[in-house]
């Protein structure tokens, strides 16, 4: 069905009705498709091709490839409208009709119901049209029409894989005003509650217009894990204060306190999570993932049901992701070689320099670390994420739980392992470490050897302390400043070299050629604008929360203060994320979930970890440094520090079942009265031989009098049972009082 | 409904059609109630009553209260034949009819259903009759028919409590054809298969009255288990010959081997359980759970749905099961003060005493330990048992499994205690604890002193092994004997004290005073063995197992033969436990069940435990035992060999899940085949925009003209859009083209 004879194309004809502007735009049935055709004009104007016509092969495929875009966005009953954007692009506004895209919301509780994620159906037939209880679940309909492949429905359009690698990307527009009145709402709330995370996912309101712009469950799911932990933290954070004021350094009970805290929060959090999901009508949602676009199968197979299944070798899959083991142990080896040099430089300063400025020169490089280090993730990271591409995963959530696996184990290395060595090597192991150390460094720069103090090496136990200080400060203002100041600047100097170019290079800027038609200026400014957006992960945001809360359950006794710093960080965080969802980044897709996602599992580990690791820290640090037995006692406080935890763990999760949540109370008793009306139904005979009318006792005689075994019909008569058990009773009375027991014995 | 005036009795009746023996009787729709009148006569031939009315009085309630009993059986629907049962018993034989039978059973099959049990409604109406799958669903029925309570359209006659505590039992009537054969066919075969398990729950037949006696899942979850640890102790038995023919004593390999088999095994143990219960139909079948008939609850509360719930107070319940923990460790302190002093003994024995017995004798008082420690066990258990039943859990699933966690804390100590102080505390501190006893002992009994041998203390490090070895085999013969010879013995015991009471006591025997009919006699005599048989308990038979593999995760290392032994006990004991099910208990009543109970926790928690003491024994005996550094390096051998074994089975249980089993996949497909035949009908329309008749388009079209917003009515011709985009495509070519760029550049 290409148009291959168009009409004259309407680009700026001029609007007979209200313009954007002014009207009551709704948001909930729109998409925008961002084409890119500079690849091809790249390739043009680099010289890649050789002959004339060369470039008119391009054309004609980038043509060809639009034409066919549209062809699909319309094939799965979709609405077109084409602008120009920035540089080469074009952006195709989407639209679903009120009747498509109410049939797809419909379908698609349809689809709940039949994956018992809600419980009951909500009637109608494939021609129903209900509209959504909220705009996100318009906004997924539409999601899902545009991006699922075509026997699903859909238009099949996904950005950036294979045929489409030219689209790319494709976002709901934000609502802006009502961004706005949400985000001024919530940094009017001090402590935020269900209600708010209700209203991030769905603000209650009759129109669809009126609604608010949601991210679906999987950042309310964000939202609702960085406020629980908010609140609990205003425990460690209070016995934090207590403990630095009045505790000795390194206080065995602030470890306890906080280990059990850890444990709590965790196991509330599980119940929490399950809560939600309720809540939310979410409950096993992820049995109904697709195939992940970027999934390659090796061939088709159609099984005796009719389904076709993308089937790839299952242990070659598993070959590949025990690429991961080699991965980790030389990423590990790298990461922990850079952190080791870092380490020694900075112990050969603190032991080759003495002056006024030693304090700060000491802790530049651990600060230089601090810095560094989320580069050296990133870029480990992508390998990881090449990686796990690599892996082939089917769906989504199991290609999200590999990588973030990976991304986790990189982090505690890169994070936690400075901490370690101090703790581990540098601070108990210093003085049979670092002079080797000087001795290389005085071999490699000669002139150094009078510059070394004289002073016999002492490692300083403080440097503990002072090193998580520098990193947890460090590493907070730096993310803080990565996540939200640097993608300002970034967005704003990408602006100015926009225009830049657009004014002096000579490459081919659609808006050079074209105006917009005044009306639709300003919407399309801020489409364009949208467009240049980056994509918000709601994964590196849990990210660092879980790396906040893996400081706090390692290396809590080291510095008490740290769970106020984080305090106050994260009351800040939830506030700004929310802003940064709105300003910085294009409206996310929503994305259903259940949870928080595989991170559970990552704060799980982190809590056991820390179990091991605080008890290690308090035993080495509290007690008296001369003491060389504190070594051999070290594993059995570890041991016993552990296994204490595991048990208070089972304690916890058991309690917290027992006590069970609101939610599943109520999903209990919704299907207890679903089935209780069902089975109403079916046992109105219940109690089969009440209230029998004689006729119907003669027919069950009958039957069974026609049974061949005459065992079962002796009886057969009303109260002959009854008669021939009470003879019997009766012959043991007459026994008993004939043989002189019972009134006559007593007479004896 | 009182049938105050019976006809005449009809007992001996001669039949008129074939005797029981010679027609092909069936099974599935009886069930026998035994009632015991006896405690009343008791009562009266006590002389407990003083008035002569007082007997009457007395009779004059059992009279009611049989009266009430078949009443209540008829108000269920079920037909009734009274016999005379061994001294003051009645027989009461139940039948449902076949249209009662085959609603029950369509019944519970919808439940299955609303409870997401089964996937498919089974279709029909309230009326419908099915015939029964197997025996054993028929049984079910009828068993819910006697069993449940009246508002679920049952008799409500729960045996041996509250109201009817003179029915001593309900049973269902073994079928001994079938279960002489099914015994045949298992003694003839050497391993078993899952479809004779499948035997087991239901062999193959189209015929209900055809069909196999039915332990229903949870035995057959217990067979399946028993086999499936049978054919897994093959690796460990074929390893331990070799280690113990060519390896040195405590061998390090094959402890790895053994904690890895165990790991191995019970993740294994874990998807095949599910995979049964899928194949089984039951997985999710703990949901249905009705209340226990002893759940006491402190008041109805009937809520907004109308449905009435039985109340106790959570807090209540909570406290009263914290009462466990003083239990336990009242019982642990007692069992191991017992245990202690054994111990004690027998070393001051070996001390004592030298000459040709010694070896007998020393080991004397632990065999009289292994042989003393069933009853102990079974006397706490009792104790146990009360605390469970106060503890007052309203499902019996969580009453088993507050009760299985107690017999278990009490099985690990009485049969692992012992061992553990020899490897821990008699062998490496005898010389320190040895000698304070012996002068304890001295004091005592002062004679005693000359006979002491002068030689120093020399703990005996075989005697580990000796222990285990004396432990384990007379641990398995007592329990073969207690559970096989045992109970026979005490049937024919009984048998013949109740012919000598008939002829020698003055009490009243029914038999005595009626005679069978002659064609009922054998079929009565068979009924009235069964009555007085012992209630099949599942649970002890899979304790036992447990225990085992408790021996064999904690202490392989110390005798490597002790699979080989297990394997040959198991192979007989899968046998002899099914033939006890057949001859030496009643048919037990079939129970519903998706695994083999809460065990697997405790597996579990073995396997765990295992890894500690396993390390443990090794490091402490493989090693020199002069090198006093070993307890030093012995937390850490624990540390490292507790966390290979967590990792491990993380990564096994990961593999496992990976590769799934054949009946999940199988019903992630029916399922899939369900939903997709479903969405099928709804998505008629789906792809919305392809094959649009003109008519159509021009519908849609004037939708879009009428909305409000002129933004998207631009481009709403047909190809619009598309001409729109190439138009944007051709302007980036032509400025390109006029900018010197693409072939025109090429030339200069």
């Amino acid at each position: 069905m290409m148009h291959l004879s168009p009409p004259e194309p309407v680009l700026g004809k001029p609007g007979i009705k209200h313009s954007p502007q002014e009207t009551d735009q709704s948001f909930n049935d729109k998409y925008v498709v961002l084409y890119d055709f500079s690849g091809i004009g790249a390739k043009a104007s680099l010289g890649i091709t050789h002959l004339p016509s060369d470039t008119c092969v391009e054309y004609e495929a980038a043509t060809k490839e639009f034409n066919s875009l549209l062809d699909n966005l319309e094939a799965a009953g979709l609405h077109t409208e084409v602008r120009p954007g920035y540089d080469q692009t074009i952006l195709v506004f989407v639209q679903a009709s009120k009747q498509l895209l109410g049939n797809t919301v419909y379908k698609s509780r349809v689809k709940d119901w039949l994956y018992s994620i809600t419980q009951a159906h909500p009637g109608g037939d494939k021609d129903t049209v209900v509209p959504g209880w909220y705009e996100a679940e318009d906004i997924l309909a539409v999601y899902h029409l545009v991006l699922w492949p075509k026997e699903m429905g859909g238009a099949g359009i996904t950005p950036q894989v294979g045929q489409w690698k030219n689209v790319k990307s494709i976002f709901p527009l934000h609502n802006e005003k009502v961004n706005q009145s949400l985000l001024r709402h919530l940094s009017r709330r001090f402590i935020l509650t269900v209600e708010d995370f209700d209203h991030i996912r769905d603000l209650l309101g009759s129109k669809v217009s009126s609604r608010e712009p949601n991210k679906f469950e999987q950042i309310a799911f964000y939202f609702a894990f960085i406020q629980t932990y908010l609140m609990f933290l205003t425990f460690p954070a209070i016995t934090g204060v207590i403990t630095w004021l009045f505790l000795p350094k390194y206080s065995l009970a602030y470890a306890i306190l906080t280990s059990v805290w850890c444990t709590v929060f965790l196991e509330y959090w599980k119940l929490r999570e399950v809560d939600l999901s309720i809540r939310w009508n979410v409950r096993g949602v992820s049995k109904t993932e697709v195939n992940r676009p970027e999934f390659k199968y090796e061939r088709l197979i159609v099984d005796e049901t009719g389904r076709t299944m993308h089937y790839f070798t299952k242990s070659k899959q598993i070959a590949r992701q025990l690429l991961q083991i080699p991965f980790i142990i030389v990423a590990a080896a790298a990461l922990g070689a850079i952190i080791c040099c870092v380490f020694a430089v900075e112990v050969l300063i603190s032991e080759a320099f003495e002056g006024p400025y030693l304090f700060y020169l000491e802790y530049l490089p651990t600060i230089l670390l601090a810095v560094a280090i989320p580069y050296i993730s990133s870029s480990l990271e992508g390998v990881a994420k090449l990686l796990t591409e690599y892996e082939n995963h089917r769906t989504a959530d199991q290609h999200e739980m590999s990588l973030t696996q990976k991304i986790f184990m990189l982090s505690i290395i890169t994070n936690y392992l400075p901490i370690l060595l101090t703790a581990f090597v540098y601070v108990p192991f210093g003085d049979v470490v670092v002079p080797p150390l000087k001795r290389v460094l005085q071999r490699v720069i000669p002139g150094l050897e009078p510059r070394f103090s004289t002073r016999a090496f002492r490692p300083d136990s403080d440097r503990l302390r002072n090193e998580v200080i520098a990193l947890t400060v460090t590493g907070q203002l730096t993310s803080f400043f990565e996540e939200n100041i640097l993608p300002l600047l970034k967005h704003q100097f990408q602006g100015w070299y926009r225009e830049y170019r657009r004014t002096h290079s000579k490459d081919a800027m659609l808006l050079s050629m074209v105006t917009d038609d005044p009306e639709e200026a300003k919407f399309l400014k801020t489409c364009r604008n949208q467009a240049t957006l980056l994509q918000y992960n709601v994964q590196e945001d849990i990210a660092e929360l879980v790396l906040q809360f893996g400081y706090l359950a390692l290396f809590s006794p080291v510095w008490p203060l740290i769970s106020l710093g984080f305090l106050i960080n994260n009351w800040i965080e939830l506030r700004s994320d929310f802003g940064k969802i709105c300003i910085e980044c294009k409206r996310p897709a929503p994305t259903r979930a259940e949870r928080i996602g595989p991170w559970v599992l990552s704060l799980d580990i982190l809590t056991w970890l820390g179990s091991i690791s605080t008890a290690a820290i308090v035993h080495l640090f509290h007690f008296d440094e001369a003491d060389s037995g504190r070594w051999v006692t070290l594993p059995i406080t570890i041991f016993v520090s552990e296994h204490i935890l595991l048990g208070l763990r089972a304690f916890t999760r058991c309690i917290f079942e027992r006590l069970g949540s609101v939610q599943i109370r109520k999903e209990r008793n919704e299907r207890y009265a679903r089935r209780f009306s069902y089975l109403e139904q079916i046992e109105a005979n219940k109690r089969a031989g009440v209230n029998l009318s004689p006729a119907e006792r003669e027919r069950r005689k009958s039957v069974l009098v026609a049974s061949t075994d005459s065992f079962w019909t002796k009886q057969i008569d009303d109260g002959m049972s009854a008669a021939a058990g009470l003879r019997l009773i009766g012959l043991a009375r007459e026994w008993e009082e004939k043989n002189g027991y019972g009134p006559e014995k007593k007479k004896v």
